[in-house]
């Protein structure tokens, strides 16, 4: 596998961009952290800033993070994981899987924007101290009724694939995914999902085989693998953790 | 083409499952519309709670809408809507033109939950009457900031694209996902629109071309498309579209 790959996100924290960014380290693609790379590599937010002014070949991103390959330009973590997945092995042998791994990728997705919008629930654009008697009633309801019905959903399919993983036969991009999710919801709502683990002992198993991955287990122990912090998605507010 | 789908979704609104119902209308597919399809016939809501609670083989959607099609089922309104489009003509032809169309198409999804979210933006679970001081508060941040955000990156996708769709050229799934949201956007934020409407030309052009486009006009004058209504998730609650 010779074609490089240049993945643009912000600096300094994991955010949307960990999930392409560990599908690239379980594959060992080669690949540019372009965000992280000095601005005269042509790297730094300045190179991002450009691209989402201007485009490339036309092509403009809503948002980072995305991923640059020769003429292809793809936005959307989801779809850069599933696209990378599919290209570099780790993604289901059977159509009918990979489209379903999609489909799971996707609402892992919509499970990291619910995470955010606990902490932002009425605008990305304010900040967390401007918008906290929202952000309490919203993570609440996810506390109770968004983390069970998520993580129960993921059991559920571990449970109907006797291969341990979400779809097909071997590790993807949607355990990938998954594992990214969980490792957030434990930062960010520590005392939660002590309570939970013990309901999914398969989406744990899963978790534990992830990190386990040898690929995976030395990026995590990389400095690559930046820490979560209170400027990513899942951030560490004990209030929005409950009593 | 003679292979059919069956597209599951609520009856009642257009909601999420529009998006897909539009490619699979704009294809003149064969497609049965389950929820709304007689339960003697194998439809209606228990045959979607079917699926929801057991799978089909060992895949188990999320939530609605999804498609079943032969082994496949595909949830997620914007992979259902990708995967039909590359499948039934309305996606582009170069691959890196579908890549991107694809990261539209997601874009769009995010557009819609944040809509979505306006009257809904501590929980789904929740009557609007509920969360109305927070309704009040996300969508003023959500028309000054959110509208012109989206609605200015379109308008700068089609600058950029000498063709008058989104991606590649010609009509093709992310266009009709545009249509719909800028539709959803028109009932619920009339009076909003109106004023953004003015400084969007291209965009608005493009869904003029969409809803003139022969199946699409033939299924917005049919029985088949529902109206818009409070029950969706574009919702006209005339407060929430600001004075």
């Amino acid at each position: 596998m010779t074609e490089r790959f240049d993945l643009y996100y912000w600096p300094g924290l994991q955010g949307r961009g960990e999930f392409p960014r560990l599908v690239l380290e379980a594959a060992e693609a080669s690949y540019r952290d372009m965000g992280r790379l000095a601005e005269s590599d042509g790297g730094g937010v300045p190179a991002m800033m450009r691209i989402l002014r201007t485009g490339l070949h036309g092509r403009i991103p809503f948002a980072p993070p995305f991923l640059v390959q020769g003429e292809r330009l793809v936005a959307q973590a989801a779809e850069i994981s599933a696209w990378l997945g599919e290209r570099l092995g780790l993604a289901p042998d059977r159509e009918d899987d990979r489209l379903f791994a999609r489909t799971i990728a996707l609402t892992t997705a919509d499970l990291v924007a619910e995470a955010h919008d606990t902490h932002h629930p009425v605008a990305a654009g304010l900040f967390y101290e401007d918008q906290k008697p929202e952000a309490l009633r919203r993570a609440e309801a996810f506390r109770r009724e968004r983390m069970p019905k998520f993580l129960g959903w993921y059991e559920r399919l571990l449970a109907a694939n006797p291969s341990g993983v979400l779809a097909g036969g071997r590790l993807a991009h949607a355990d990938l995914g998954l594992f990214q999710v969980v490792e957030g919801l434990r930062y960010a709502f520590p005392r939660r999902m002590a309570v939970l683990e013990g309901d999914h002992p398969r989406l744990v198993a899963l978790c534990e085989r992830v990190a386990a991955h040898p690929p995976v287990a030395r990026y995590l122990a990389s400095s690559r693998r930046i820490a979560f912090n209170e400027d990513g998605v899942f951030r560490r507010y004990p209030e929005l953790d409950g009593d």
